[in-house]
């Protein structure tokens, strides 16, 4: 039997959380000591539509299942009305192949968990206290990536700026609701980043957004826009000035982050070993040494986690009787 | 609105029939032309549990939806009486990304599509006429490309051999029950080839079946088993001593078909340009020439051919009101 499960159950499933938090850690964790295998990324180019798919998996040696997601993202697609990204998992039995559960969940599990994965950046590579955060980006993940960050560090200072002002002034509205935390808004990137003790930016911009001269002691950024060749959201000089740039998968960002963009531009070689998030969740490597540390979490989305906040919401839905067997 | 489909219900659809040959034809005949795209396969491998899922997809211009196939194998299932192949597809817009469909088909649109393409090869590279058929194997594509071919060509004689005895008196008694054919058991593959004018292999085998000395003038094979690099069921020099070599599609086949490992010993360049199927269905090249030339075809499976039965599957579906929509 094939479980099929539908947004709204597994919005009563999986929320950002500390236990979600623990869930993608356990996974980065696996990915570093050598416990998966995660083949390349599939990606399929509609580009008379604006549109693409990535398709990302991962197997965590010795658990009972795994995940397969598929990502649409069609960018012209807010023209009429409908969101971007959407898609869906299945869950594997990795023993036998099964079919065990259908997540129709239109992108929502990848929504939580890039969020989570940007929390575990800020714990293991921010200040351990902070006041103020700097978000660029008003979109779906501006708003997690501050919710996650929330369980992590107790910001007392939000500065937001996105290339869209009305997109700002909703995303105040929002956080306002949710949060007690004063909003600042800013007429740019340099703004927020000369002002901000952690800046996470959360566009899908092609060129630099945030530049190297606006580094300061203290900061750590979390880049978790670029998934693709051509995204570029920090300047390249960044990942060289910086005392430690840190990736989820350094064979992801090479080719599809923001260390794509230093290895092309000729400022890092591409055969220089980086720090995985994994290796600092395990204990192998350190995160921040001191509050003078400049931090660089680089994120472009693994099937790992894909596999584990699939994993984590079939167990739920499986103890709250939700879904529809076939 | 998303449609799920069961597998007794896309059985009701989709089956080895003429129309499904013309859709697939149409698919191979679009990839020749350039007008789809189709990524590399995606593969995960569990070898603990002698087991893999690959993972493919492709689209075609102009088309308003296309698949992403989920295939899992795992071998040891049989031991445990579940079947070793599986696993489902899904339908997407081409247009908006959104999906479709999930077509929990468990490998059975595969070995349609797969039985449709092999009695293409037959229908463009065998000899107008033929008299005897061999078929290597006796599992379900040893069936289905039997079914298939029936549909192409009329031969009253087929000779059949597997390694499992049992195996082949079963596919002895179904055949005999389905078609008008006498059927003739061998002792060995040798005994198939050297009088069969088409054979199909139909094997997971990993060292070669059918030897270059067997070839005789007129002979057409299509060697359908090999989808892996380690796969391979014809000696090598039987791709440079045929007339002619035909693949689904060159990119897959020189790294997963039996022309992977005639450029690995060293007997073809991999920089040759082979005739794909495709670029016979639509006219731009030419199959069998005359009835002594020793054809060959080899074929991996395509994305294309993917979506274009899962395209099918659902048109029929939808007329047939057939599925339940989430």
């Amino acid at each position: 039997m094939t479980l099929i499960l539908k947004q709204e159950e597994l919005k009563n499933c999986v929320s950002i959380s500390v236990e979600g938090i623990k869930v993608i850690e356990d996974a980065f964790k696996n990915l570093s000591e050598g416990n998966a295998i995660m083949p390349p990324i599939m990606r399929l180019d509609i580009e008379e539509n604006n549109g693409e798919v990535d398709v990302k998996t991962a197997y965590i040696k010795g658990l009972d299942s795994f995940a397969i997601k598929m990502s649409p993202g069609f960018f012209d697609n807010p023209k009429i009305g409908l969101p971007s990204t959407g898609g869906l998992m299945v869950l594997l039995s990795s023993q036998t192949g099964t079919l065990e559960a259908v997540l129709l969940d239109k992108g929502y599990l990848t929504d939580i968990r890039t969020a989570l994965a940007g929390a575990i950046s800020v714990k293991y590579l921010a200040k351990k206290e902070i006041s103020s955060v700097g978000i660029i980006g008003a979109g779906a993940q501006a708003k997690l990536q501050l919710e996650a960050l929330m369980l992590v560090r107790k910001p007392s200072e939000l500065r937001i700026w996105s290339r869209d002002s009305n997109k700002t002034k909703n995303y105040i509205t929002e956080v306002n609701k949710k949060f007690d935390i004063k909003i600042l808004m800013t007429k740019n990137p340099q703004e927020v980043t000369e002002n901000s003790e952690v800046v996470i930016t959360t566009t899908p911009s092609t060129t630099p957004l945030i530049k190297s001269e606006w580094l300061h002691p203290g900061l750590h950024i979390t880049a978790m826009g670029s998934d693709a060749e051509h995204k570029n959201e920090i300047d390249p000089q960044i990942i060289k000035k910086a005392d430690m740039y840190v990736c989820d998968s350094q064979s992801q960002t090479a080719i599809l982050g923001e260390l794509n963009h230093a290895i092309k531009t000729g400022l890092i070689d591409k055969n220089v070993k980086f720090t995985e998030i994994g290796d600092i969740v395990s204990g192998s490597k350190k995160g921040r040494k001191n509050d003078q540390e400049i931090t660089i979490c680089d994120l472009t989305g693994t099937g790992i986690q894909d596999t584990a906040i699939a994993r984590l919401a079939l167990k739920k839905a499986k103890n709250k009787n939700l879904g529809i067997s076939i």
